[in-house]
């Protein structure tokens, strides 16, 4: 009897140490079986993103990566979520410029405001940089950054985009889902590296990417610590800090991380310096460009857009040997929520 | 036969798996049967941090913390290594001002190199914030990120501190290895918030603390990239970007972590703030203040010192219940060479 109950006993903690060592095992140990990126369809992009993933992954092999050394930058706007009809986060800025206006009625009076209010795409898209983060400007500061935080999750979980009548997360990019997973899975620790604002990013980008706020790298304000009392307060000051866009986007991976990514995901020409950074460099990399080219399920735009221009880095690509995505043939589906 | 064989193969599996599940346990789920902290003398340092450790990992617990909530920072300069007779970045910097002397002897000369180079500690005691930053800004300025890295690399390997005659990265706090051991194997993500370099502590922080460099935050000088034909370049500027101290620190740990740590370990008043930011917070928070009271295994100073002045943070410690460890009561050991 006594052996009788041993190796049951054994048998079912063996079970659930398998359970929990599959659960808990380091990335790359457990075989994939099931198709890791199913929103891509097969061809030429998805193959060549599995077999660098295999290469640098095979120990032993001559392009193995240590898993330490596994750093993957992703750009946000127009790369893991869509940035049409004008970059979401202004979006938000507009929205809260809409309550300021409420309190302060002038302001509807006022460039760029009054450009910005008048819903006129045209208009929007003739405030340029300058105006926008003039709006930006005004709209962020002076508030503290639990505040800030607070009024971002709120607009998240309630503000719809115009085209789509849906909260602008579902508006993120199912291939690219799949794409981050799949990196994880295999030892590498995923970063947004974005001409986004840092503030912005963070409050929702760990639930809906996966992404911890400590992984997310932005442009961001300059903010001031006081104790108020025995309060302490961060505050933000209505001055910009850094630009985390072109030749700024390996500046800011240089500083918040340390190390040359091996993998850099971008869509536009802010990206071209990140892609270059990234890939010129010695041993295995791989740079990814996502090529807005559906008009019906996303937008189709590149060279002439005033949002995601996407001219010398489209240029550049052959011969960097950067992966160009087109979004219209190489994935079957964009969105989340187009799944059956 | 059967029934006898497999139990066999069972237990080899299940003794496999079982391995295999220690070391690749979640932090927090193997119980800690051996001390985790020796070098701590038992008392009450190590049993508040023994206490605090467990009621935040406690699953269930009222103070219950999730994993990716347990951020922990430390100080480098006094807290993790020492830091008389000046901060060893400052050793570093007068090493490669002798270096850029030969190049240029007229330097020599000119102040504040000339007191710099006397090798007279109350000269170098006299060069204040000033006088150091500059002599930073003059050697550290105009190389590239990767030829930085290099020579803080050969400095490392090479370098001797004068009272020791061992390399400085001997002169660690074997208590604080294993308080930083200890954290990680709970959970924690433990990070660097020093008003050092970060470019200076990052080529060595990970083989030496364990913190990888994407989890060091420091001071900065401005970068810029530049592609020099198909190479691309990080530049080091010599302009100042952030001084990562007193008020500094908790505005650096907003910007590179983004979450307010429920752990801070310090040990002078530019470290105020950040224990200030940590604990003054919702929820279980641990202060920590590394107190230099052991003129003979190490040194002794607090009010007075020109380097790590702790003044305002000690009077401050009672009423926020931050734990002022007493290195020469409460460590049996202060550096690893010191184990028989």
């Amino acid at each position: 009897m006594k052996t009788g109950v041993r190796p049951s006993r054994r048998s079912v903690l063996a079970s659930a140490l398998l359970a929990f060592a599959v659960f808990s095992a380091p990335a790359g140990l457990v075989a994939q079986t099931a198709d890791p990126l199913p929103s891509w369809n097969a061809g030429p992009a998805k193959q060549s993103i599995r077999a660098f993933v295999e290469r640098v992954t095979q120990q032993g092999g001559a392009d193995f990566v240590p898993v330490a050394e596994r750093i993957a930058v992703f750009d946000n706007d127009g790369t893991l979520w869509s940035e049409q009809p004008v970059y979401f986060q202004f979006m938000f800025a507009l929205d809260r410029l809409k309550d300021l206006v409420k309190a302060n009625p002038a302001l509807a009076g006022q460039e760029p405001y009054k450009s910005a209010l008048s819903g006129d795409p045209k208009a929007l898209a003739a405030l340029g940089e300058k105006g926008l983060l003039q709006i930006v400007a005004l709209t962020h500061a002076g508030l503290t950054v639990s505040d800030f935080r607070a009024l971002v999750l709120d607009w998240i979980k309630t503000a719809r985009h115009p085209r789509f009548d849906r909260p602008y997360t579902e508006l993120v990019f199912q291939p690219m889902l799949e794409l981050l997973a799949y990196l994880r899975a295999n030892g590498f620790k995923t970063f947004i590296v974005s001409g986004g604002g840092v503030e912005f990013m963070r409050p929702w980008a760990e639930g809906v990417y996966g992404i911890p706020p400590e992984q997310v790298v932005g442009s961001s304000g300059k903010t001031e610590f006081v104790l108020d009392g025995d309060t302490p307060v961060m505050r933000k000051l209505p001055e910009v800090e850094f630009i985390d866009d072109g030749p700024g986007k390996p500046v800011g991976i240089n500083r918040f991380i340390g190390r040359r990514p091996v993998f850099a995901a971008g869509n536009s020409d802010g990206d071209q310096q990140m892609l270059q950074w990234t890939t010129l460099n010695a041993g295995p990399r791989f740079g990814l460009i996502v090529h807005h080219t559906d008009a019906v399920r996303e937008w189709a735009y590149d060279r002439t857009s005033h949002i995601g221009k996407l001219d010398k880095a489209l240029d550049e690509a052959p011969a960097r040997g950067w992966l160009v995505v087109d979004m219209k043939t190489d994935w079957n589906i964009i969105y989340p929520f187009e799944k059956k």
